[in-house]
């Protein structure tokens, strides 16, 4: 992530940056703090999870954090609980923003609450909001940037620099690669775990996609069970979806009529989704895969063998081994008796 | 395993056997080496691997481990070691044979030597070898089985309780299940620590399995670079191999003319073959596979896609879900930069 943030042509400047080796205990531990709170907002978001602390002497005099888009940002919560925050320090996961959108910029928030210092630890990527760091400092304000690994705004940090959604691929096979029988079934190739597993990942998704196939085939219906978030129900493909299908049809739902993955993510970045979660099918992964819009692949795979049926991924126009799409192995673990494969692509 | 052993009918009395909780500890620690030196032994034999130790008052007179077929067994290298035996008592992984073989049963060693006492962790599976306990106890000498979990003998119990070879099937695959690409090229899929890790298991085996078609079309060597033992080097199908093939035609070769697996495992039963390490193709698994004689997949699973080309297993057979061939999840590892997932029989 960090190179892509580096790399981008609006990426803020960074003369102040001090190594994590080189961040104090106190500092540390006000972030940490911020980082915790952050965490507290919602995944799935236009806007990234952003926490704030202020201290004034060794007393914590106010914190916040931002609950999703359209509500105020971290750094405004923190100055209102504090109430009085001149000479305070805010201590905040990313930097400060420079504009001003559905709220008003952060940085001139802490400017006008007359804060004496700003400690951020990841510096702002969005370039339509850059520039929080040098605002403060021209207003005489003492800004550090205490680059700690936050964890933070994986997501939203590769659509702002990207310019599109981040791409989570997820499908469930045998060990030998198939995601149905050779009649079509599939329920159940993987247990109730993996399932369960899927549920609470996709939970945090801006949008789920599926192929028109996809719909008409299994009839899904592109929600959440048990679990907190409501993805955006994207179908793609230019197939009518019958009125008696499944899922549900409203302002939450999308039918975008194409084939090209482009597109869609257009599409979607237009609604500010930062995280699409694409389920297949086979076709339409391919199609994702073979335009490299892929970043990251989840697999459930089954401790089990088809020996025929449907391949979890199409045709990807590969002839030769020199060819092969080759990925990061990212994590692995034993979810239920099933396997989660996680890979990434290079770099990402 | 141990549900396999005591389920056979040729399965040993055990009356006097302990829980592993109540194994004290001077017959814990003496078992355990008598394990260590076990694992001296070769794995690829005919032979268990066994160790023993002699122990008189507090002091061990005499160790010894089974050096493979054809040699001496471990209570009689431990006696000869020990010189005088009278009253001593021997701590040995396995129970003492109790038939002539190549060898002399070693529960009359034991008797002939004046042991006092006889201690072992695993009963003798094997049909023709079992009685050795009783035939110790009709003598007047003390008799413990003191179970503890050996690790021991994995492959070779499951080949004399089953009278057939073990069946290791090894694949490599992409993460969507194909082990070559369209145009057959499939070097390399997986990384070398994965290669080396193939090295290193099947040097373990008794033979090595593939078909004709795979020795026509990779022209493996079959044989075990960087590792110690030469499994038996085994072709299957009635295809003639060239004589310019890279396979060493020798003693250690044999070509099995059937596309029946249960012949192929009488053969190499034949030869006293306890683990037998398939390789393929496609084709030769699935139809060891649809006979439901492998006993245990190994696969390699690259990060990678190709969404064309050969699958890692032919046609099953299998039409529908709910056929699918089931495992149970033995093992997951990370392997260099690729997934090594273990699979095992229900109940193996």
């Amino acid at each position: 992530m960090r190179s892509a943030v580096s790399g981008h042509p609006g990426a803020p400047f960074d003369d102040s940056q001090t190594d994590d080796g080189k961040v104090d205990q106190v500092t540390s531990t006000h972030l940490q703090r911020a980082v915790d709170l952050a965490r507290r907002g919602p995944l799935a978001d236009p806007n990234p999870q952003v926490g704030c602390v202020l201290v004034k002497g060794e007393r914590v005099i106010g914190e916040g954090w931002h609950a999703g888009a359209g509500t105020a940002h971290a750094e405004v919560v923190a100055l209102r609980a504090a109430g009085d925050a001149r000479g305070a320090t805010a201590y905040v996961s990313l930097e400060p923003c420079n504009h001003t959108g559905r709220t008003g910029p952060c940085a001139r928030a802490l400017i006008d609450a007359g804060v004496a210092k700003v400690v951020y630890a990841q510096a702002d990527p969005n370039p339509s909001a850059a520039g929080g760091a040098a605002t403060l400092r021209a207003a005489g304000i003492e800004v550090e940037h205490a680059a700690i690994e936050t964890g933070l705004g994986r997501y939203w940090t590769y659509a702002v620099t990207h310019q599109r959604p981040f791409v989570t691929w997820k499908f469930a096979a045998t060990l030998d690669g198939r995601s149905a029988a050779a009649d079509g079934s599939s329920q159940w190739i993987t247990g109730p775990a993996a399932r369960e597993d899927v549920q609470a990942r996709r939970a945090t998704a801006g949008a789920i996609i599926a192929g028109t196939g996809t719909v008409l085939a299994d009839d899904p219906r592109l929600t959440v069970r048990g679990h907190d978030g409501e993805p955006l129900r994207v179908i793609v493909g230019h197939r009518d979806i019958p009125t008696t299908a499944r899922v549900k049809v409203d302002d939450n739902y999308l039918q975008i009529a194409t084939h090209d993955p482009a597109e869609v993510l257009d599409a979607l970045q237009d609604r500010q989704i930062r995280h699409a979660w694409l389920e297949g099918g086979p076709r339409l992964a391919a199609a994702f895969l073979r335009a490299g819009l892929v970043d990251e692949i989840v697999a459930y795979l089954a401790p089990a063998l088809l020996g025929a049926g449907a391949n979890a991924v199409g045709d990807l126009g590969i002839d030769s081994i020199a060819d092969i799409q080759r990925y990061e192995l990212r994590d692995l673990a034993r979810v239920g008796d099933d396997v989660r494969i996680v890979l990434s692509g290079k770099g990402i």
